[in-house]
């Protein structure tokens, strides 16, 4: 049985779509085992019962923007995050899911399970979406804002490790987000991340990738700093939006465009769907001693489930085990 | 007469589109006087004469790529883009246009053309595809990979300056663009920036802005590093791209697709114009004595004469002298 823990309270459509989604993934994976900490009386208005599912009371948590999270973790054991995570921490379970504010999530992870020994930074690392039928990550997108080059490479390795072992490709290829193709290119950190990683075993480097190529790459991963990363993932949310407005615009122009709209809204569904954060699950949180998927905070039903089966697959690779002794191995080179 | 000198042979359609180009902007806008520099005979081939139209024979160009562009624009003085230049520096026009290599103009308007007295570093400043009827500026986008604060508010300044006497707008909003909209957040060079542009009285500061409001957000100017601009602009291109052919795709998918499009054709092509760069122009240099518009590489004729004519608006607002006198009292402040 693969255990997990859920964070039942975290998320905008908390504690609702959450418990739903846990519907969905007990109904859908028969090796899961997941564990939910919440509101006992509000899980049990929602959830199918199961000999598969275990209800934790945590009802408290913790608000967007909070502004001291590190004291309110350490002060409030009722926080269903905090109880999530610590049940990862103690080996009760073997990953964590939240939708959670990511700040808190990411604190809460330092805070509670703790780095793995070797990893000295934690990255953020979400699935960008699927287009020419490959699934791109990219990290870091803001746990760290300022980073060594070393500590880069050790994320590299995370990432191939997780590619590896949750999409069964053995070689996966890591870009280095850049501002040009050629070697040279960009600030120091990149070129001294460069050289590092031509040079590491461990990792499949293919070179530098312009943000141009941020979808269309032939890269499975795409390696850069957590500011960096950050604004090129919101760079990419705010096109799509500015996009997606300004198709509707136009369709709602004049009758050609609605009787258009008709034949063909099946096919522009379809479309908008690619765009959708749902199937692709969440970002998870790399550098800690465990697994930890951090779903979108609009997670519907069906994205937190899909949220649940992205730290399965994780857990079933073994990832975090596999790291380890990469990293030990890395050390002593 | 507003007198610009243009590269005839940058570009991947020189000379014929950017010959071309002329022609409309001369057609369009008979304040114009142009000194076209590049190969007379290929001029000719293409130029509708005009009284209003003078060319200098100057054959040779930068190739794309070219590995040590400051031996070669000090050495061959053949060159049209140094020749271009060159009128700009010695007074005889206004302003310069090329469609030539982005590096190479940056590089020769440093060594040729000169910052302005008080501007420390460049700044290369594309306007984003508009949306919502708002033109925003988005700088630096790679002129500089890494800069101080003190610098980055001198762009600033420049920006709202260009804003001002080209839109007519009395004090444009700048934003910075960062990893969350609080005060406080982003690493220790936007926090720097932060506090200057809000004490700054030439300045009409947001505050920051996040890239998922790249295209939505109220600001006109979006302010932040060269790295990181680079970043920005490179992640919206990549993602239109990945858009418009994932929506080609849905669209031919099926009958039903095939047969809406019939209808909304017209709807589509101008949604596909939303994201073209024909209508922006080019980016404007910012730092140098004189009006520099680097056009789009893949110009075709009416894009260039939209560059032409961005010039054309800079140089009428007189942009330079006026952030010569900003830049003044800033130093005094």
């Amino acid at each position: 049985m693969i255990k997990l823990a859920i964070d039942i309270m975290g998320g905008d459509f908390a504690p609702e779509e959450i418990i739903k989604g846990v519907n969905i993934a007990i109904d859908t994976y028969d090796d899961l085992d997941l564990t939910l900490f919440g509101d006992e009386d509000k899980i049990n208005l929602f959830l199918r019962p199961s000999p598969r599912v275990h209800i934790v009371h945590a009802p408290e948590k913790i608000a967007m923007g909070e502004k001291d999270p590190v004291s309110l973790i350490r002060r409030n054991k009722n926080i269903s995050l905090v109880q999530t995570l610590r049940a990862l921490r103690e080996g009760l379970v073997d990953g964590a899911v939240t939708a959670g504010p990511t700040q808190g999530v990411i604190v809460a992870s330092h805070l509670i399970v703790r780095r793995l020994p070797g990893m000295k930074r934690l990255a953020l690392c979400p699935t960008l979406p699927t287009f020419g039928g490959k699934m791109r990550l990219l990290l870091d997108v803001g746990a760290n804002l300022e980073i060594r080059p070393e500590h880069m490479v050790q994320h590299a390795i995370f990432a191939t490790v997780y590619y590896q072992e949750t999409q069964n490709i053995a070689r996966p290829l890591v870009g280095l987000i850049n501002v040009g193709t050629e070697p040279g290119k960009g600030r120091e950190i990149e070129n001294e991340v460069y050289d590092l990683l031509s040079n590491n075993p461990n990792i499949n480097f293919y070179g530098n990738v312009e943000p141009k190529e941020l979808l269309t790459t032939e890269c499975d991963i795409l390696l850069t700093d957590g500011f960096s990363g950050n604004l090129v993932m919101k760079s990419l949310e705010g096109t799509a939006k500015a996009l997606g407005l300004a198709l509707k615009e136009e369709i709602a122009k004049n009758i050609w465009g609605k009787i258009g709209y008709i034949f063909m809204r099946k096919n522009l569904n379809a479309f908008k769907n690619r765009l959708s954060p749902d199937n692709v699950g969440g970002a998870v949180i790399f550098g800690v001693d465990g697994i930890i998927v951090k779903a979108h905070g609009s997670s519907n039903a069906y994205a937190f489930s899909r949220a649940i089966h992205q730290a399965r697959l994780a857990v079933k690779g073994n990832v975090v085990a596999i790291v380890k002794e990469k990293l030990a191995v890395n050390d002593e080179e």
